[in-house]
């Protein structure tokens, strides 16, 4: 193994996405330790752009970067796909499908998975919008809808395929609301020609009275306003309470008919972190050191999505964000060299370079401080932040040539149901369907679950 | 539906590939006749670019086009995703996963699937090239061999994972082994570092005794030649008589260790047409008259791969190729036409517009008449002629983007195993791992089969 030396501490980063690759890009450049990645995928992802996957407007590709592309230019890092299993703290061996892999430091950055807070059905039904294959369910699910919408003969079922709900009105929320919204109403409708508008509903369920909980209110009225006009109904101060095969149950009771939740409403830590017997704290994230380390086992740093800083009961603020998952990262590799040679480690604090959701095309909201920005300008900003974010120059250009074409032609160029993984199962209804009076019925896949 | 005319006519055509698509663009000239297209999937796969998916250089994405999108501009053609399973030939009726759909008129053009020619094992467990999710499960394959292999201390199994055959030396073999050489050879040796030229075999099994039958000798020894070049071993005069799980055994005797094959050495007539109960031949394809319909049934044509015109008993030549296909679609639809307006019908014959295949960079035969180029002219012609064939300006830009990275940078972008659909299923050895000795053990998916 060339890239390894048998002298030098042997660190282990569980995870390529923000908090990992930003680690091992730090520990890069210290040539003195010998690092491992673990995934179990060979891409790092770029997931504040998964949204436009799912909505049709990107291919999954372009925002994914081969692992070992990115650690071709560091000699010292090298990657290894596999999937973690549990973890040996007192031996400092990780478990992992292809074996036992010994460390000397080990910073777990395995992120976040969706978080249904157990509300009945939510787990079995509603769509995650955390990783690629999500991403392309969704748009294959959505496709799919119409192209059975369109013959369906039964009004109630017709009705819950053109119905479309989206928990959570938080920007994964607002930004994939907004692009489903314009998926639907310019490239579906032309593909769709005899759908009308009124026929497909948009729905957005939030337990606040206002989308983007936390952002400020001249922001909020703002994206309210803009989604709106985008044809999205809101339902505020709502809750699920239960998700079924055909229907989303709010607290109030109403019952919304449909046959697609897309659930943006909350993350708790990867579940591998039960497994390895770690402490946990809220939605089940790592509790840390304000350094980033376990308190019992120093040498075990956690960052991003998964980590949660306690200053003793005090948790250290910070959102479930790129950004974040970027400096806990780095800060975590920095920490664990000092660790090693014995220096003082530096408590992690989160610098908030400011926040950003678009909703729809030529609008958005950026709020930085004390700045507050919406609109075309808004916009721009955050079509050239996330660019520059992007990994890739061949990803960035063809992303820029996707959202060229969107722009100027109002259309979604990945409208493929592709690939066919799961089965479509119809119903047994076999309606004649002739040249004069053209019936068919089926249902989706998930009618089957 | 706003597209249908109840007194006009109703034409069917099944499958939106070459045949289908261009016997649509035929009837869409033809105002009178209300059109169905009916394919399982809602895309036209650009199928002579597929081989560049399996080897990591184009997204499946590019080479596929929206049916409905094709079809916005034709008002009397519309589409329909569904998968057919039977033909009521006396009722005029098809018969889909979403009901019994009545035609006046119906062009079947199904495509062809693998023919395995019965071989033992080859079914189960070597590869097919003919749709996006064959050319997405090769890619995915071989991605992952290379990851276990990288780790795995069993030599046997080692040389397993790394040597790579591919069945069959016509175009789609030849242009395939050629990518996969250069996809080896400069970005997964740059990935895989460690890793030697010689740990890696590329191995090509044809039949005869040159690859490219049917091609002038001359194109056939700078084929080679090419080849060699690579450093794709030819067994040439083979073929293979079973495959298992670890090896591909040729008829010689020689059993070749390896986890991945690729077969491209033959096709036959889509399965649909046996449960349709057509006349089939050779091949099961089926039998047309010199027309392209059905001597019983003369409202029923028959286009493309799946199609087997017969001047009596005698075969009406034509390669299966999309030339072939798209002037017998384009001719069945003239001809259903002509029969519905009791006009003479026109009898097939193929006009050669000449044959092509590119090896590698740089490299590609052509063969046109008298005309036998090859080299980098050859090439280039080859690339002009498949960028126009591809349908969609935004996927021609992103495929000469991709082409011209490729060229550069001797790069493939689409390295990626994305979605993982299927499990990969290790070993039950969990030998140690640590910084000193690196040792790890896992087999692949088809190992379970």
């Amino acid at each position: 193994m060339s890239k390894n030396n048998s002298t030098s501490k042997h660190i282990i980063i569980l995870g390529g996405g923000f908090a990992g690759l930003w680690a091992a890009k730090e520990l890069g450049k210290k040539g003195q330790y010998q690092v491992t990645v673990i995934d179990r995928n060979n891409y790092h992802l770029f997931q504040p752009l998964l949204y436009q996957v799912a909505s049709a407007g990107l291919e999954p590709e372009q925002i994914s970067y081969p692992l070992r592309g990115t650690f071709r230019k560091m000699p010292n890092v090298e990657f290894r796909m596999a999937e973690v299993t549990g973890l040996d703290l007192d031996h400092k061996a990780l478990i992992t499908d292809v074996g036992r892999i010994k460390y000397d430091g080990l910073i777990i950055a395995l992120g976040s998975v969706t978080n249904f807070f157990g509300v009945p059905g939510a787990k079995k039904y509603a769509f995650s919008l955390k990783n690629a294959e999500d991403a392309i369910d969704i748009r294959n699910h959505i496709l799919s809808c119409f192209e059975y919408a369109q013959y369906e003969s039964d009004p109630d079922l017709r009705n819950q395929l053109l119905t479309f709900t989206v928990v959570g009105g938080g920007p994964t929320g607002i930004e994939y609301v907004g692009a489903l919204a314009e998926l639907v109403h310019t490239s579906l409708r032309r593909d769709f020609s005899e759908l009308a508008k009124e026929d497909i509903k948009i729905i957005l369920i939030e337990g606040e009275d206002e989308p983007l909980s936390g952002f400020p209110e001249k922001l909020q009225m703002y994206t309210m306003k803009k989604l709106e006009k985008l044809g999205v109904q809101g339902c505020y101060k709502q809750h699920v309470v239960q998700v079924d095969v055909d229907k989303v149950t709010l607290n109030s009771g109403e019952a919304i008919p449909t046959r697609t939740v897309i659930w943006t409403a909350g993350i708790r830590g990867n579940k591998v972190a039960e497994r390895m017997g770690m402490p946990l704290g809220k939605a089940k994230r790592i509790i840390t050191t304000p350094e980033l380390n376990l308190a019992d086992h120093p040498e075990v740093f956690v960052a991003g999505d998964i980590a949660l800083p306690m200053d003793g009961d005090k948790l250290i603020p910070g959102p479930t964000v790129a950004p974040n998952a970027i400096q806990q990262g780095t800060l975590a590799a920095q920490n664990l060299a000092n660790f090693f040679e014995d220096k003082e480690l530096s408590p992690f604090s989160y610098f908030d370079k400011g926040s950003l959701a678009t909703i729809g095309r030529s609008s958005a909201v950026v709020h930085l401080g004390k700045l507050k920005i919406t609109g075309f300008f808004a916009w721009i900003t955050w079509l050239i932040i996330h660019l520059l974010y992007l990994i890739g120059f061949r990803n960035r250009l063809i992303v820029l040539i996707n959202w060229g074409f969107e722009y100027l032609l109002y259309e979604r160029g990945v409208r493929l149901i592709m690939p066919k993984t799961k089965d479509t199962i119809p119903s047994e209804k076999t309606d004649e369907y002739d040249s004069s009076s053209i019936e068919g019925a089926a249902l989706n896949k998930r009618s089957a679950e």
